[in-house]
């Protein structure tokens, strides 16, 4: 059930809630605005948006309300000043924040007879309205105002389960520090080598195309516990931890990864599995 | 130096010195092989290759001479074997092993009067000859064979300094732990929360592509000593550290790379960088 939206509340006029603000107003948007410190909204009230002098009032003035503060916290302490005016909006919330509290919002909505979407944003304020922002939706109620939505970048739906966004969001960054931590324990390792980091940087960027059909099989080998030699078998694959290890400590450098992945390779083959691939070390995760 | 070669022996006969071998027959090379096991000779010799009784016998039979073992310690012991017959060859050591042992090889060679090149090999067997098997190679003497190696697949050299290829290639397999360990452990945390493991190993595997660019600036940060703010200014990055944190725990899966990633962060902010990118905690690493 998609509706053609033409109202939109924006709550938090933060540097990314006031970039939401402006793409609504610049689509055509009857946008009506509120921040706590009233001074933020000035240039979007220049550039036609309608200031409400309170969060109440702001909801009231649009079927769609977008909520984007800066953490759960300023989110609990505005859904509590509209109590009284929610009833038959759909709140859209933005704000950084776990699953856990997705689903929270999600019920305090249905308690107070609104509707709920929880999002989530990958990209900077600057791209909103372009296909450089990413935003991830869950939620039932994504696809009532399902076009507007997707005026504010890439959208991507992860499903009726409130906190699957957030999900997804985490998943994404954390894979970010796992891999650029990473990278920088390497990096010291190449340096302390006297190597090239720069040349390294690149030949390692390039090879990283050679891991996207990697990472989708060692996806499906997971969802099926069926674990082919993805890297050569275990017994194979095991002889090498020595070496990185070794030459990890002779420079210095921290090696919690790779003794992890020893351990649990080790593991793995003492259970009688040295002839499957890494993605199988998946079943001593806990 | 490049010399045309015509005559090169491989020590060694295991898959990939079977394959190395087999190659430079096809490629027209008069080719000298020996085993431990001789059996494992018989379908090269069918192929037209020469087997010698023992290594020194190989070694004395070609200018260049590849080394393809089990690991450090076989080289080790086939070396002491072929002492008085190496003198003016070249040595090419494919064998897995670490900068360490590669020095050590360089210098022996240099006591009996040859020369050394390390060689490193990432790829299977089979692909060995295309340019799906890439060989890493360092040591001063490179040059005088090169064209014979560049047979092997797609050939890159790091530079006269011995280790040099072993630090690469041990860097680069470190990287690929780092990722996939990381990225077990992430869809350990997907399952839990009951999302879509396949879906989000796609999604990141395409989104690897972006990190191209950032993994280069990085090492050029780190080369300079200088953070600009890469993935927002540590101030910011550091607000979602909890969520990450919390979300792991909560879902009972690890979070060691999280936890360390907040703990750096922390300590670059503490001491007035909080302005700076995550890169610049590569300041902090040991």
């Amino acid at each position: 059930m998609t509706t053609k939206t033409d109202a939109v509340t924006v709550l938090g006029l933060g540097e990314m809630g006031s970039a939401i603000a402006r793409v609504f107003l610049e689509r055509g948007y009857h946008t009506t605005i509120w921040n706590r410190t009233a001074s933020k909204a000035a240039p979007l009230v220049e550039a036609g948006a309608t200031a409400a002098p309170t969060a109440a009032e702001a909801v009231a003035a649009s079927p769609l309300v977008v909520v984007c503060l800066l953490d759960g916290a300023a989110v609990d302490g505005v859904l509590s000043s509209i109590a009284d005016t929610v009833q038959g909006k759909v709140l859209v919330n933005v704000t950084s924040g776990s699953p856990g509290q997705a689903r929270a919002n999600d019920r305090w909505a249905h308690e107070h007879g609104a509707r709920y979407v929880d999002g989530k944003i990958m990209g900077d304020p600057p791209y909103v309205g372009t296909p450089n922002a990413r935003f991830l939706f869950s939620g039932t109620a994504f696809g009532e105002h399902e076009e507007a939505l997707r005026e504010l970048g890439a959208v991507s739906y992860h499903g009726e389960e409130p906190g699957a966004a957030a999900v997804e969001f985490l998943a994404h960054v954390a894979m970010g520090y796992e891999l650029l931590l990473g990278f920088l324990h390497t990096l010291k390792l190449v340096q302390a080598e006297g190597a090239d980091v720069a040349g390294f940087a690149e030949r390692f960027a390039a090879s990283l195309t050679a891991y996207q059909p990697l990472l989708t099989s060692i996806a499906k080998a997971v969802e099926n516990r069926e674990y082919p030699p993805d890297l050569g078998p275990l017994d194979v694959q095991v002889a090498l931890m020595d070496d990185l290890i070794g030459h990890r400590e002779s420079a210095g450098v921290e090696a919690v990864r790779m003794r992890e992945t020893k351990e649990l390779m080790t593991r793995r083959i003492a259970e009688g599995h040295g002839g499957q691939g890494f993605s199988s070390v998946f079943e001593l995760l806990s």
